[in-house]
């Protein structure tokens, strides 16, 4: 079950964000998680006792971000090994509570097949498998944060490279900073990184309907981290494009298909077009763990399709939509049916290069990425640029 | 000022929509606006009895819509002329109303014409100028409608051409149906035509933010006409074109520049570049009133930039956001800085077609549209395909 507080705004202003933490007090360990569905106006903690309430928290977005599905689910295995309930129940039901973004599944396999490792080998040791499920689970958030660190090297390094000189005027669409990540997060740690040498002239904010996503938390990151930084809707971006406003689009990814194909939230591919169109850099940045080599193409990855009433009833703060239920507010006649996918796919032809903490790979290929999956993650580099 | 009463639901179920009408009860004559900011939850009327109250409910999108900015801005100047009021000066405070839609200083400039040289010849007769002024709305008004017919029968035609033998996937943007003209509007007047003629497989609907004209109101007309419709984010549009499952993008137009330059609603040009990339036929609808041959290019067209609250705030019913005040409900961080422009340009060689009153041009050349400009009214065909 999961039990809620909330924290005062001005304490938390002073402090990282941190979206998800594991922690141990006399009851028995929980995972708090920060309620990005409430976020601008509150911040909230929601504390998940056992993983049905993470399962929930995961498909109700309190928690999300590719990067941060992952180390959720760690986490969330780790729970269930420490508390005594049945793993690999756990992992199943993990695993399958969002279905594209491929870093959940990832977290999840490594932290149960450590637990099922330690099982074997301590000949049924309960505690001590535990103790190795929750070491797994630490050590797939620690690396998640590295991998922030070298994604945001990397990315900088390739601005610089394809834009030299510049003061950047970055485009983004949703949320891919410190909220969906252990670290400093994808395209917004590559943003974070220019604003920190003095190079970001502007990051343009994408609201990102339906869950807004973009105003809501962008938006909160960036002034949070002293950006210049302006919101715009979805549609607006294309006469951004026009007015040459644009230097390059970040974005990041939900999962990354063997061809380079890239699930990222819907809205991503009309960027690539336009950007492909006013020949601006296109560029994917994601942890390697974003890569589903068992995944073709883009026609081989699960879009999930999302509830209408996403579109159709506007998402507003609880206290707006009256008796705490946090339901939306129509704004489609009654019975109106929607089309609502959570992502959509962006070929490779249309990217300029997809960024891990692994290197680069620009232009995009299969052989590309495969090389750059099998680098030693010690590695470092820039390749085929 | 502004008066405001509600008719039954149900009631308005049975009837056209209505988006005005000239009305002279005992105390004067007034006219009387559906207020389309309070659809479709209420369809209250809003009823101007001077031209202060008209220019409020323009802009704040009471009325709204450029062929219907049109025939509110005629009857503007008719009303000041029946009531007595300052023609010339109520010409100038409803053509300066809203910047883009060209339609709006079109009419207005008839009725005030007619005004002058009724003035002019009847020696100061106020009263034979102040009928000459209101017969002059009405022809306003009944050319639109009449224009609005003679768009859904060309651009019927030019789909049967372009794409022959189809049941049509129709995508579409903002509102173009009877709710902005004396008619069936423009693009959705299309549709309504196809649908008529059992061809229209699906309009898909645009929700069109930030003030999702097309979630409240081309879903509500779409709705009442009994159209298979699906409303989505602007951003899902992407995908759908990826998908097959859109076969032409009709929309409408705030002005058109005399290089076939159109501004239209904010996100026409992001489906424009769509659908150039995937070889969609884009078509343009608008009445000749809509063409600014004063407008060289996209660049001579001013762009209204409205306030970032547009964007920053939901806009939810009145009776959501508490207090009866109308507000919306902020989504982004308080100081957030919005990019809220009105319209974008899209530029003439993104088009297939542009749709008038008096045919279609196409591809869409200088030369063509003032050819089709030229035309007189009465003439009827088209051109250039």
């Amino acid at each position: 079950m999961a039990d809620q507080y909330a924290r005062p705004s001005d304490a938390a202003a002073l402090s990282a964000v941190s979206p998800l933490r594991w922690e141990e007090p006399p009851e028995g360990p929980v995972i708090v998680l920060l309620d990005q569905r409430r976020l601008p106006a509150e911040e909230v903690e929601l504390v998940c006792t056992d993983v049905p309430a993470l399962v929930d928290a995961i498909q109700t977005l309190a928690v999300r971000g590719a990067p941060l599905l992952g180390v959720a689910g760690a986490y969330g295995v780790a729970l269930a090994a420490v508390r005594g309930f049945d793993v690999e129940e756990a992992a199943e039901m993990l695993a399958r509570a969002r279905p594209t973004a491929v870093n959940l599944a990832y977290g999840v396999a490594r932290v149960r097949d450590a637990h099922r490792a330690a099982v074997r080998k301590g000949g049924g040791d309960g505690r001590a498998a535990a103790a190795a499920a929750l070491a797994e689970a630490r050590a797939v958030h620690r690396e998640d944060a590295e991998a922030s660190a070298r994604m945001a090297e990397h990315g900088v390094a390739l601005l610089e490279e394809l834009l030299p000189g510049g003061g950047y005027r970055i485009l983004t669409h949703c949320n891919t900073g410190a909220l969906v990540s252990g670290g400093q997060g994808t395209a917004f740690a590559v943003a974070g990184a220019l604003h920190g040498a003095g190079r970001l002239r502007r990051l343009w904010v994408d609201e990102t309907r339906p869950l807004l996503q973009g105003a809501r938390l962008t938006a909160y990151e960036a002034a949070r981290a002293g950006m210049a930084y302006t919101v715009l809707t979805d549609s607006a971006a294309g006469s951004l494009f026009a007015a040459g406003e644009v230097d390059a689009v970040l974005v990041g990814a939900d999962r990354i298909a063997a061809d380079g194909s890239v699930a990222n939230k819907v809205g991503s591919y009309p960027l690539a077009v336009l950007a492909r169109y006013h020949h601006i850099p296109f560029v994917v940045v994601a942890p390697s763990t974003t890569v589903d080599l068992g995944s073709e193409g883009g026609a081989d990855i699960e879009v999930e399709q999302r509830p209408g009433h996403e579109v159709t009833e506007i998402p507003v703060p609880p206290q707006a939509a009256g008796a705490g239920t946090g339901a939306g507010v129509p704004v489609a006649p009654l019975g109106a049916q929607a089309y609502n996918p959570a992502f959509d796919i962006t070929p490779p032809e249309l990217m300029t290069a997809i960024v891990t903490e692994n290197g680069v790979v620009s232009p995009v290929t299969k052989a590309g990425l495969a090389e750059l999956c099998d680098r030693s993650r010690s590695g470092n580099g820039m390749m085929s640029i």
